[in-house]
């Protein structure tokens, strides 16, 4: 793992995320690592983030799931093309899809996993699975698509 | 729409959902009126509910999605089943797939419309929408399971 998390590098335009931002006062604060091959983020849901009681809120999960996976894409086509860790590309989501295969208990922290499946010029597919206990309760998959340049300018401008 | 909000008539026990639980003090508090063909949720996300300065933040529009589309499950299928609305059915979530067509502006009331697809004795398919100002900005689709019994039990008993 290198150089802190990856949302901790975003540019701060674009660090206002609730899921990841770390300009967000009220937000999750989801942070993922790489390790070269795949990106690790550990997160322990609040008590309130109940699907029911004793368990998981899956909107929560997809949240996970979302961030970490635009996080993912960043690292893993920045390394594909030879950039410096902290040039972080900056991805949006296009799509998402979790299949929840178990109820995720609450009370633990949870370790969600990210991989890098394809990467294009323009999008990176990241497979993304989260554990609890070791045991994967959820799978994701992100088409993530790389932020436009005029957004980025936009963005920039404030406007 | 007949008498208030589907997720207002869940079971004390299922109600601590983090999206749709009355009865979950920190929730989103989803709410959804079924009209008998389709079912509808107007919800105003927060300020801190962004993905980037003037944009909603998607894992909160998938967590609208989810639990709207679990809400229009229960009422699909019970009117299939020619139940009284009071004795709703409870759904959990199989599976969710969200596709962002494009940016969802902030500080507007959003409006998410879902439908089922497809009802069977277990599952109801569910697409839903949001819309913003009018404007589809995200597509939905929700494979809905019917709660097994066991885990209601288990919930009634508290274990």
């Amino acid at each position: 793992m290198s150089g802190g998390a990856i949302q901790d590098r975003y540019p701060d335009v674009t660090a206002h995320c609730y899921g990841c931002g770390r300009l967000n006062d009220h937000g999750l604060h989801v942070r993922s690592f790489w390790d070269g091959s795949e990106a690790v983020c550990d997160f322990t849901p609040a008590p309130h983030h109940l699907a029911f009681p004793g368990f998981v809120y899956g909107g929560l999960l997809a949240s996970l799931i979302d961030c970490h996976a635009i996080g993912t894409a960043a690292a893993a086509a920045g390394q594909a093309e030879g950039r410096s860790p902290d040039a972080v590309l900056r991805y949006v989501t296009g799509s998402l899809r979790v299949d929840y295969l178990k109820p995720t208990p609450i009370g633990t922290t949870l370790r969600v996993r990210g991989r890098a499946k394809e990467i294009g010029p323009r999008k990176v597919v990241v497979e993304a699975w989260v554990e609890a206990n070791g045991v994967v309760t959820a799978r994701g998959e992100v088409v993530a698509v790389r932020m436009p340049d005029e957004m980025m300018q936009r963005l920039l401008a404030g406007s």
